[in-house]
């Protein structure tokens, strides 16, 4: 072997691989947007085969031995092909580990698991549900025993959505975020929360909504020739390179804002996957870093842009337009409140900026117990609405708006809600940087978002995964991440809210 | 090896083959429905990949060995085992006479030529599709050469969409109904036509488009659970198996019956494909038998139920309840001779039943010249112009409504259209049979499909791949087949609506 064979086998066995992901990814996409209710049973026999297939690639001598091959010639090898030699032989490391069977029986417990999910959430019956968690729980036990059998499970699930996590970490920043946020909503409880019946009583119809979405693809620079927005249960992104990405949505006719805040929210992840460099396409490097990384992008749009007083006076006038009736009487000001009112409430993907970190506190307690086996699949709901009276006074009325509300266990994607705070505490250190090289206010305040899509891909989305996470905020920032930031831009934006 | 070892080699390639099929399935009719407008490159690359593991699996020594054992040991065989075999065996042959890379090639350019098709047709532009025509034709002669190098490609073609046919069977059949069909068509030259501009030029807002189309799922029986409707360019039907079916429509505002009968055609491929046997989903004996057939049953319902004077007299106050301001002041009998009227017109998925397979006749002469090296792709515009001028006596305005029109040829379907006539006459046939053991207009005047479906599903669909297409009209009316029904039933139905 030479490094320039090396390279054609990782290319051709990659893009190999990539021709499956796409395969899975648009199934998946289309079992979620389009497909028949009750379609599962073929769909979960294609994505078994083909799952193992790519399991069988990724496995394959033939490209360890590229892979070893480029490690050993660090000397020959650009730094892209490092990385894409290291990414290779870790994942085929750890898919090694799994026997093929459980591999691919896997994916096909969570094809089932989506359609049990949904339908269990649609009905408010987590009974159904409930051994279909057993099972996914179990296998992530095993899964994680095969792969490192000296690793706490939880810890490893952590790990594998944001390398270098653990409960260690985690519980650092979250008693830091706590430290801040509890007392802090504490003193907002006994305030006058601004009037919101006018905006979220009202009766919003899906088009006028279908239009508001068209605006934020404008007003988010998404390009429309390589990303579309449909809708389900959930809204989320998916994609398959970055000439084709997908986002989804969820109308809802009482509160415009749902729908709003999660298109500004999935278009960041969408302007993340889209500003990778094309040549990463069909390799390991193509798609984001890391779920917080990721999240870190979402949440900015969503919360840093989308919730700034600059960026709703622009949005106002125009939501404004499309609304008449609804809005008649009511100001920029009114609405600026009304999307930025600390209000303990039960639905996550709709919570304000700073309750929103407790939504992830109470899943990340949750997990952390359940892998530790302090708490049964049987005892979730109870749990869940025990800490949601503790963490946030409410009352769970039923199980779809308390533990069904989230698709992201039936995936079985334990350890994934805490990257959604880190990410945002990732994006509030970054801000800062940003605020210091460009006036951002005044570009929020003109919706002039390409200097900042630019800064940011720049700095992030066009390196794909050639980086290590955690090496994005202190390369940015130059220092290392701190969740001050984060809990200090709370503090003045609530403090400024609610006069504290 | 024994029969119970070529049994599960045959089951477990079969299976592989189906989630690569169910993948390029879910791929194209997501290219179709949902993608990104600019989203092609990486799907071609994904979908050369997987047509070419199909490809492997296809021309397999461990499957041809299987199919050839059960061929070999007939006696140890049942019918379902044996028609696999055979079925694997052509495939095998075929499939290996076309080298690999010539093969994934190919996906990859029906992938882009479809691309290139829909946006032709949008921008009328038909000079950008010319070389992407070129290549596919050049394409299909390669490939049959490869197969069968003393076959004429275009009877090859014919043959490949329903087994049995060829130049030769189709010039008598298309005698057979142009004999019939020119001096019918010109008699109604100078007839009085129904005044259709209230219906035709009228308003109909997308939204009660949509509410007709569950009309129909309910007129029709459409299992929702099993099969869903979503709008292109172009409508059609594709399913991955009997629980997993897709139909798609076009809704145009002037004209609601446009979609009200692609719905019910399209409803039809759909009822074949969802009442085809459960255990044939994952081996070849899956899907529907040929085009003619399958195109038997979405004419049958599309006009011998959609089209008669009993469904328009059911459907008229349901469609004058969706429409109420469209259609107040006009009848159920005015419905019915607009959507019967026999008028020469450009676009052959909106033809009326008279006129339809003048369209037909029309692509299947430009087709034969196009094989036989009469006539090149540049010239086709002219070729189109000038036989609708000279059968159906209209002058083409542009590309779009002319040669540009149909979908079929950006896939290499060329030798597909003549099914759609053949289809229809083979299902007037069967109407006639179906007549004497139900009292079909009793069934139809009151939607009472049920039974309607059952007995086509007894006779037809549930065989899925099971016997041979020309076996149905012999086995199903003890006949052989024949145009004078179809030619029969036009003849009686126009001279009634005409006074001729």
């Amino acid at each position: 072997m030479d490094i320039n064979t090396a390279r054609q086998t990782l290319d051709d066995i990659e893009r190999k691989l990539y021709a499956y992901k796409h395969a899975m990814a648009i199934i998946s996409n289309d079992a979620e947007t389009a497909a028949p209710a009750e379609s599962q049973q073929g769909r979960g026999v294609a994505l078994g085969i083909l799952s193992g297939e790519a399991y069988k690639l990724t496995t394959s001598a033939e490209l360890a031995a590229a892979a070893e091959y480029v490690l050993s010639h660090k000397d020959e090898a650009d730094a892209e092909l490092l990385r894409r030699a290291e990414i290779i032989k870790r994942d085929a490391r750890e898919t090694a580990c799994i026997p093929i069977d459980e591999y691919t029986a896997f994916t096909e417990l969570t094809n089932e698991s989506y359609y049990v999910w949904y339908n269990a959430k649609l009905n408010n019956d987590f009974a159904s549900y409930a051994p279909y968690l057993e099972k996914l729980v179990e296998t992530m036990k095993r899964f994680s025993k095969y792969i490192d059998p000296e690793k706490d499970t939880y810890d490893y699930l952590l790990d594998s959505f944001e390398e270098g996590t653990s409960r260690e970490y985690y519980d650092k920043f979250f008693d830091d975020v706590k430290a801040v946020l509890v007392p802090l909503i504490a003193k907002i409880n006994d305030k006058k929360q601004p009037d919101s019946d006018w905006l979220q009583n009202g009766s919003y119809p899906v088009e006028g909504q279908r239009r508001l979405t068209e605006l934020m693809f404008d007003a988010f620079c998404l390009d429309r020739n390589h990303c579309t927005c449909a809708e389900t249960e959930h809204p989320y992104t998916n994609g398959t390179d970055s000439q084709n990405v997908r986002i989804t949505t969820h109308y809802h006719t009482e509160d415009p804002t749902s729908s709003l805040f999660s298109v500004i929210h999935e278009g960041g992840h969408a302007n993340y996957e889209l500003h990778i460099n094309p040549e990463y396409d069909y390799n390991c490097l193509g798609g984001g870093v890391s779920m917080a990384v990721h999240e870190s992008q979402s949440r900015f749009y969503e919360n840093y842009v989308g919730r700034s007083r600059e960026f709703v006076e622009w949005l106002w006038p125009r939501f404004a337009e499309i609304f008449p009736e609804q809005t008649a009487g009511h100001t920029a000001e009114e609405f600026y409140r009304i999307v930025n009112a600390a209000r303990p409430s039960l639905i996550r993907t709709e919570a304000d900026e700073l309750t929103y970190s407790m939504h992830i506190v109470i899943r990340y307690e949750i997990e952390k117990k359940l892998f530790a086996g302090e708490i049964a699949v049987a005892d979730l709901p109870a749990e869940w609405n025990r800490l949601y009276k503790e963490y946030l006074g409410v009352d769970v009325p039923d199980d779809t708006r308390g533990i069904l509300q989230d698709v992201h266990w039936s995936g079985a994607q334990f350890g994934y809600f805490p990257t959604y705070s880190l990410g945002t505490a990732y994006s509030a250190q970054i801000l800062e940087t940003l605020k210091k090289e460009l006036d951002f206010k005044t570009l929020v305040a003109a919706d002039n978002m390409h200097p900042i899509i630019d800064w940011l891909s720049e700095r992030i989305y066009r390196f794909g995964c050639l980086n290590k996470p955690a090496t994005y905020v202190p390369a940015i920032t130059g220092e290392p991440f701190s969740a001050k930031y984060y809990t200090d831009y709370l503090t003045e934006k609530y403090t400024e809210l609610y006069n504290l």
